[in-house]
């Protein structure tokens, strides 16, 4: 009630959007369009949003391109944008895993910054050739892990960062949901096909799609780099080609241990990620489906409820979030923060100034080849028998 | 996962919109913004945010509005836009409660579609003559008592109408928040000056500022008139000119009875919209704070988690909402769907059709006029020692 | 797991008791046994189990009770367990409503120790002369408005006693069922049979049943009695002879407002007590389904959990517990320490000395008087179109 | 409200009990006490109350023991018992892990039924002497899991079994507490230093004395076995000589695949036992802390509330129940199951008769040497890298 709607207030200008799939059909590439104009940062003016060019162009169409901006190929689009006045100032890259690859190396060399959405690519080698081609072009690369733009998310890596849970001991982080319980990628659901096919999804299935979503949340929040895992994958599913649940110990780099558990077999789980950090001085608790609260508990004292945007919420969340406690904010809010905060680094340079720095808590290119190492791994340990194998 | 989001897909056109109020300093006009852009249904082109000139000015300029459409005054903007080829389809009114009328007179008289904030004024008389206005004009009038655009809200109110609670017997509602539990309105906040200044905010304080969203909640759910209430008004702080705490009994027509409580002063509360109805078959729960879940009790059966576009979600909810069961959706999304409702219902015009039918599910200025009643019944009750009076 | 049972420690002695009603077929007195034996203080010796004689041996029977000491009539088993050397301590009273006065008459003028169910009597009169002969006669008089008897409770008294909220303003107390949303006194309940019936339960039902309790918690844990009150007492079920839900609003004697609700037809509620207290300094809110958890939160800091027996528990809550926090204690344990309380006080008479002061936080047949006037102002008020009647 | 009591009701008789252990400053043998004489099939009248003779006389007279019924030591109890004609029907079994199974012999071989808390022994060898010896007596050995004796953990075994979730796919089980977050074993904390003492608890610290109750309950709900697991002990507190924190991945004879954590530095859990079981067509959640509530999700259906003896709850979970729905039950009423099934077994060997086929629900000596084979299994799996082990 006391709090202006903090993104809203004061534009410098709206930087102009292309996008990379996610057409008719598709299901992430409307979230990245509505997380793109809810801080009103961005506006969308080009796309190749399907690899079909029919589909292209009428997936254009909706939603009211410019017929000369809409592209029935990513290459042709990078190129022409790329000399346009007016030209797309960044890309979001919504295609399948398989597909993000090529589509960023196309942008990157052509000077054009680039969103794309995880996993970063569906092998270790590929993703360690994007991220040199990013570093050596300078370009912004942002790597759309979502939740870590909730602002109680960044308010929990501050306060492990702040000392507020002293040393880090026990980490329990989870993904469950239930969606593929039965043979969904049967039944016509695309979602469902590309992500149960190797081909397009790469080597897993659940520790791709979910798992690498709670394995980067974990080290978000905790700011340390998981060293080792222990994985063992399943597939419940009859027929189906990838897992679909997995169970992973962790070890962290400063001595922190913790467990992880994925899942879309989970019945009753809609989109259940949830972290749990225990220090010697304090607990956290979080949990994606009830994002606006933080349940912190130092040791011997009451466990204290923080509500984004209320009583006990630090800047850090403040700055992440739109409207006062109480009025919740979602995943939309949440995927917006990435965004906002790319079109915040974006303006910094077209300007000439340094960026908020609150801005540079998106995640990069760098957190999108962790998520695939973290991948590899989990695949190489079960293969054998869940033996430690380095990230 | 397996829902596309819905919102997004196959637009027909964006409309123009214009704003009344919400500069610098406002906390409502910035919700209203972000609601109107995140369906992309429209687009702020227009802007008298000010009876400030120069602040009119800033404002404008900080939205990116081109220099030609900020407005110093909103008969001009109203004059001037009915005449523009590019005019704008609709305008928002988000002024303090006082400035609501004038300025929705003059939208009326230029034919110009009508986005009110609540409560519609400060008088009944002014409410009816709006009222009697609209209905002459034939323009499109809607007033934002935006918790009916919350899906599972929607599905409560269609549960009830198709019978699956039976004859309703009570309903309790409640509205409490503590952000004047101390005399803010002395600390600079501009809401709480406003909020709790009979000149501007109208004869009631919490009553009128959250107690009309209760009040209208309970009769959209229950689809059914407040006959008669009862009512104590309170003030708790001292010095405070309005009433910062109300209780209320009431009676609908069709028999059943409830209780209402609005608060401002409830420590610990941030915005517990809350609301629960018992019917004959079954009993309905819901509360703001965690919109995404509606808890539906069937007599004799264990209670069942109804979670917006999940298992047991009604295609009424579906349909407002964007994204998959599990991933939240907020105050925001629930008050874009009133803008997407009446961008529906304007498209329809303009395309010689029928508007969706559940586009009208959007709040009116009828139900404005019962908000100005209820505030009038509650402050003629309580000067009579919570005499039963009619609404 | 850090603290020992502390109920169980060192008995002095153990108490002997008797009962009046609680046979075969009834609910509250087999409630009232296992609150007995709990702690260990007591042992049930002797028994008028029913006011059918054959009834009343085989229900001694079934509770190995001697022979000798079942008896088919209160007045014989006041009257002969006064002489025995091995006498009964105290007499459980809990026979339907209607029967209380006159069995607590004949154990207080046997120079018994009296602990009977609520309501006290049926009416006021006869309420106000059981309490004048229970203060001539010098017995301990405990009434089971056995909701005080739970922990958080006990400490949500003191808190607010302490200051920790500040000068209370408002308190939302409910107390919500649905075991009578349908004809269940047709159905061979006999619970339902008595309670729906005005000759046995008096001249309310779910305001004498549930209402009482709701009223005493609100006095017990404010601190403060309520002057007067306006209520509306309704009867949803065809053909029920007495109120099955009641709307109240409540003026308590230091200025702060309340609002009361009693059902016994809320659809999908099993025993939902709750209440919750604001005051200028901070709010309390507790739950009797979950209450093990008392929420604090003090004016603009995050709202604490505070846990039986755990981190934030008084050493007030903590006497009333008896295993650690995280180990759920409930209904019954909460029951029990009313029996506890009274021991104590008992034991303390025949050793000579001051009972430990926290047993003396029982109800007493003070309470008991408060409950019935709370019944009598209640009718009274709805007679009167929820006119403002002293309490 | 419209159910008895259903434990209290016709009594056969009383049982005699007798207690080893528990006395003065222990925490368990007070629980195993109140849990005896909750449901009344039980009186304490025997006890050899610790090691310590004096401290055994002076913890006997505080429970008001027969002074000739009070033992210095255990083997000269179990003889003279044996003797007695009102002698002792059972023995409960309190003390340090090291000490159950001399404990245990001595009672077995007088022929008296054994009531002994887990985990059974410090070493397999032991528990499956024990279980030998046992077999071969013939008498009845019960081992407290006392979380079985929950009413709905019952059900959702009976669930299980009924195959109301289909073929199980994924168990998660957790128990987390906080009160060993810091070296409270150097406190003077009785419960702590023997709890931290290879010596007296055996090769495991937290495993033992948490993480096997955690086992338990996954074989009893699952209604299956453990067949291997690979598991991490971890030691955060400094100096201590035990684990405090394990994680484990659990394999199941049906193919089924688990994870369990224990924890007693997980700062902010108080006693945070969980599980979750996934099957084909449903899924469930139950957490001790919140023990009258079952969630039960049919796949692409709400989530049900199930509460304890209230809509939904099963006739197998009724039985274990003693007072309604929304009367909340707890901890010492789910122990007090365990007492409540051994006294029926016993009864009906006294009666020749059998015993009510529900009571045979109380864990035996065989899920007591479950329990000992499961510490063994993940102590010997951490020695070796968090190999897979046998169990």
């Amino acid at each position: 009630m006391t709090i202006t709607a903090s993104q809203d207030q004061k534009l410098s200008r709206r930087l102009r959007l292309g996008m990379v799939g996610g057409g008719r059909g598709a299901f992430i590439g409307a979230v990245h369009r509505i997380a793109a104009r809810l801080d009103d940062r961005w506006e969308l003016v080009a796309g190749a949003l399907s690899s079909d060019p029919e589909r292209a162009r009428l997936s254009g169409e909706d939603l009211l391109l410019k017929p000369d901006r809409i592209y029935g190929d990513f290459n042709e689009m990078a190129r022409r944008e790329k000399r346009l006045k007016d030209g797309i100032d960044a890309v979001s890259i919504v295609t399948p895993n398989h597909a993000h690859a090529a589509a960023a190396r196309a942008f990157l060399k052509a000077g054009i910054h680039v969103i794309c959405d995880k996993p970063l690519t569906t092998t270790r080698r590929e993703a360690d050739q994007l991220a040199k081609l990013a570093r050596e072009s300078g370009v912004i690369f942002a790597v759309t892990h979502n939740y870590t733009g909730y602002p109680l998310v960044r308010q929990a890596r501050a306060m492990v960062q702040n000392g507020d849970l002293g040393a880090i001991r026990v980490v329990q982080v989870e993904y469950a949901q239930d969606w593929l319980a039965t043979r969904t990628e049967e039944t016509g659901n695309k979602q469902a096909e590309w992500r149960t096919d190797p081909a397009r999804s790469g080597p897993a299935g659940s520790v791709g799609d979910i798992g690498t979503h709670a394995f980067n949340l974990a080290e978000f929040i905790v700011g340390d780099e998981v060293t080792t895992l222990a994985a063992e994958l399943h597939t419940f599913v009859e027929g189906r080609r990838l897992d679909d649940n997995a169970h992973m110990m962790l070890r962290f780099a400063s001595g922190a241990r913790g467990q992880l558990w994925c899942s879309q077999v989970a019945t009753g789980q809609e989109n259940g990620l949830r972290i749990r950090v225990y220090g010697e001085k304090g607990g956290l608790e979080w949990n994606q489906e009830n994002p606006n609260l933080l349940v912190f508990s130092p040791l011997g004292e009451p466990p204290r409820l923080i509500r984004r945007n209320g009583a006990g919420a630090s800047d850090i969340s403040r700055a992440a979030s739109r409207i006062p406690g109480g009025h919740p904010e979602g995943y939309l809010e949440g995927f917006a923060q990435i965004y906002t905060d790319v079109a915040e680094q974006i303006a910094a340079r077209l300007e000439g100034r340094d960026p908020d720095p609150l801005s540079l808590q998106a995640p990069t290119v760098d957190h999108g080849v962790r998520g695939v190492r973290f991948i590899d791994a989990a695949v190489r340990s079960s293969a054998r028998k869940a033996a430690w194998v380095d990230v």
